[in-house]
């Protein structure tokens, strides 16, 4: 079996390694990665520019392939799908830090199984609670093995991808909904040094601790495995909308 | 009411200009776009660098407060929503070509409407087929004008947006499901002066053009509506992922 690794903390995050290194025991491994932390940079794909896929031995890998490119993750499966071969299985992160809720529709870790999947390549995003520092990449890698397995052994619907995220200290394992978990951004105004305004956004994260969602599992200490389909159709609103647009035609040709 | 105006192909492009000055017919409009073109970087928020906002009268809205911000999409509309207020309506477009099925992934336009439905902001984006070149952008500008009143009268559910696809010559409106939609992608070497090699990414668009689809309704001559939810949760596999996993539990703590 073939496994892709990639991340968006970059190919020298202690997260990719740890996932890269345990991965092992499940195949052939090959890592492509951004070459600078890429978070939040979202799902995008970079056609304006040309890409560079440089090996990257310093990157503590070993044996194992690994290249850096500097674009998106999503850059990153593409060129190495293309430049490497198809892999059987793409995992994605360990990510420093949740990807929980809407956390996912900015989210590169994701991003990156958003474009295994719709590739169709079974894909596994992998995010860690680094909140409480309790439990270290090499733990979690581990952990990860062990769903890479059961997805390797059982596959994946077409469309649907696995979005995994790791406690400080796991007590099991649920399978959850995503919540509505976000960062409710500020804007913080500073003046440069010739008096003109600049802005950061920054956010704190919010979201209803509801039972049975990816952000419940977390804070309850369990391993949260959201199944995330790319239909992102709203169906039940869908036939609502058909009956309104029935009864109130829109005014248009 | 108060309707916030963004897009992913910049302040400058004639598809948002089409859209903002039309959008007077519903109320106060304000502009808040990126300074340069942003097609396919997705859904990032820029929380590591800071950012200018920046009142661009050059950009043809006349009257309208405009500003240009350089950032993504979303970060437009976090820093729209702070530093001109919270809108009663959020209009992204109109884009420069379709953004169909898993387009919606990579799609900038998309990626400020669901930034706007995270916030509570009932959304819509609004993209136009551009390959035939029937349909000008202040046509389809009136047609999005029609759909947003429909919305700002009836509202939308919390968590759900509208994505709106024009076809080259409307005869019609139809409510579609999100399609199988998206760009084979294929990698392109170069060598640069120095005999060093460089990629494109190209991708060439391929799709089930199934009856009831995104796809199918633009390709059939109607105006694409499609609700879309932010809540990725797969349900239907969730159930089965939960029985599978009691059967066969996981080896973790």
């Amino acid at each position: 079996m073939r496994i892709l690794v990639t991340n968006d903390d970059g190919i020298f995050s202690p997260g990719i390694k740890a996932l890269g290194l345990a991965m092992r025991a499940l195949g052939e491994v090959y890592v492509v990665a951004p070459d600078v932390e890429q978070s939040a940079v979202g799902h995008g794909i970079t056609v304006r520019r040309p890409l560079r896929f440089k090996h990257t031995a310093s990157a503590g890998f070993g044996e194992i392939p690994a290249y850096r490119v500097d674009g998106t993750p999503a850059d990153c499966v593409v060129l190495g799908v293309h430049l490497l071969g198809r892999p059987d299985l793409l995992v994605s992160g360990i990510n420093i830090g949740v990807n929980l809720g809407l956390d996912l529709t900015h989210s590169g870790t994701v991003a990156a199984a958003l474009e295994g999947t719709s590739l169709g390549i079974p894909s596994i995003a992998f995010s860690l609670d680094t909140s409480g520092e309790e439990l270290n990449f090499e733990e979690a890698a581990r952990f990860a093995v062990a769903i890479a397995r059961f997805v390797a052994e059982r596959g994946l619907p077409q469309g649907t991808l696995l979005n995994v995220n790791f406690p400080p200290r796991p007590r099991g394992v649920r399978v959850t909904r995503l919540s509505t978990h976000h960062y409710e951004d500020t804007v913080v105004e500073r003046l440069d040094p010739e008096g003109r305004p600049y802005y950061w956004i920054a956010g704190q994260p919010v979201g209803e601790e509801e039972e049975g969602t990816d952000l419940w599992a977390v804070r309850q200490g369990y391993v949260s495995v959201t199944p995330v389909s790319l239909d992102f159709t709203d169906y039940g609103f869908k036939a609502r909308l058909e009956a309104l647009l029935q009864d109130h035609p829109l005014p248009l040709p």
